[in-house]
């Protein structure tokens, strides 16, 4: 059998108790850290707290010599660990129908994802949440559009959009992916996006996270110290909503009475 | 300190490591279960499990009477636990917000939710979904169609819909689910609504969850057995995510060759 484990954001004792004893009762244990990493650990203390070797696969492992995986996982008891939960990144999909294929049975054990971490430290209503996007490093100069037409579609429905970060190599910074953004806007000419609100969040599942939000002209500048970071584009505000913001986020007073 | 413990879905055990740590250094541990709830387990396994007395509020106890939590934490450490993720119910970001009033200083340890369960277990790719939706009982025979509209419009822009059921009282069925939103369907002229795919998730978090693809006017019977239930209506599906349901979730073939 091969169990997919989510670890959780952060650190070794994200992972629930139900993933924990599933890694202490597999005979081979894999991990991946390129879809998502944890910060607050190493390899090393993972492999101390979870008291079991870890081999970890890097992204051909996952996706092209996977057959070693399944193979292994054919007649044993295997875990595949990763940061958050497993099933937010396609390629575990991907892996678990190929498994499928080869009459290995799979188990998922969940943890929580950065999107619960996010819209939980934020104090935004999770219902009011449209579809998430992920910005990707500029590739040899060339900026993505595709997350900036997500923002625009959600905020013309009246939902906050959850930006997620491209961790590869060089974890993105929130300045890093707002500069982005503001690029396509200019080009665009859409004059306000700068006015509009930002809930940038920084570490979360650390002991503590950084939470601040500012129209995004601030933000731009705004020092969230190290990864891994994340944001939220709000759509208007609910009136309970802006009272999180200013209690838990350091957002502009001025929220609170903004019709936008 | 009031410290918001996340459990996790189904059973004692799908609380995090950090979760269980918390809730044993507290002084005292409350929980709820009406915004949420645990069916796998019992609050007596709860308390046997975490080695803790366990004092239940009702929606009272935390909505109006919650002075007393916040009174206690004051000067002690004080755990309040939940199912699933605990910012996912907009009644503790209030109750959190009024904890910060009275200058009682918080923590959030988050739990995987019922939307990471039921989209990882659904194979459905997280990134395409709109805003989640909740679909009430029906009160006084009346029929909210806000579930339908949300539904209408994620689909118009090319996102899934996942609902999550009503379950105070008796919990709602996929099937009664289902029904609700077909009488709106029918109200409103809207005869393709049961051509539309589901997939049905019953009993996510639980060692065998049933997860069940298929058409509306096909699953409309279909017998999931116990609660707690929960349903996504897809938009287009990318063909891994065809694959996925077809392999996962016993979803007509049809759907792979189909351009819908």
């Amino acid at each position: 059998m091969l169990i997919f484990v989510g670890l959780g954001l952060y650190d070794e004792k994200d992972i629930s108790i139900k993933g924990l004893e599933a890694i202490q009762k597999s005979e081979k244990v894999f991990a991946e850290f390129y879809t998502s990493k944890l910060l607050g650990t190493t390899l090393k203390k993972l492999e101390e707290f979870y008291g079991k070797d870890i081999e970890l696969l890097d992204r051909e492992g996952i996706e092209i010599k996977s057959d070693k995986v399944i193979d292994i996982a054919k007649d044993k008891d295997v875990s595949l660990l990763c940061a958050g939960d497993p099933m937010i990144a396609t390629t575990h999909i991907d892996l678990r129908i190929r498994a499928e294929d080869a009459c290995v049975k799979t188990r998922i054990i969940h943890g929580a994802s950065i999107q619960t971490y996010a819209i939980g430290l934020s104090g935004l209503q999770n219902y009011k949440f449209g579809r998430s996007t992920t910005i990707p490093h500029p590739y040899k100069g060339i900026i993505a559009e595709s997350p900036y037409d997500v923002f625009k579609n959600n905020l013309n429905n009246n939902m906050h959009t959850l930006f997620l970060l491209d961790i590869s190599d060089d974890p993105m910074t929130i300045n890093d992916g707002l500069d982005i953004l503001s690029k396509i806007a200019d080009k665009r000419d859409d004059y306000n996006f700068k006015d509009n609100l930002c809930v940038g969040i920084a570490r979360a599942g650390s002991e503590h996270p950084v939470v601040k939000a500012g129209f995004i002209k601030e933000i731009l500048d705004y020092d969230f110290g190290p990864p891994l970071h994340t944001f939220i584009l709000p759509t208007k505000l609910h009136f309970m909503e802006a009272e999180a913001l200013v209690k838990f986020a350091d957002a502009p007073k001025e929220i609170l009475t903004d019709k936008k």
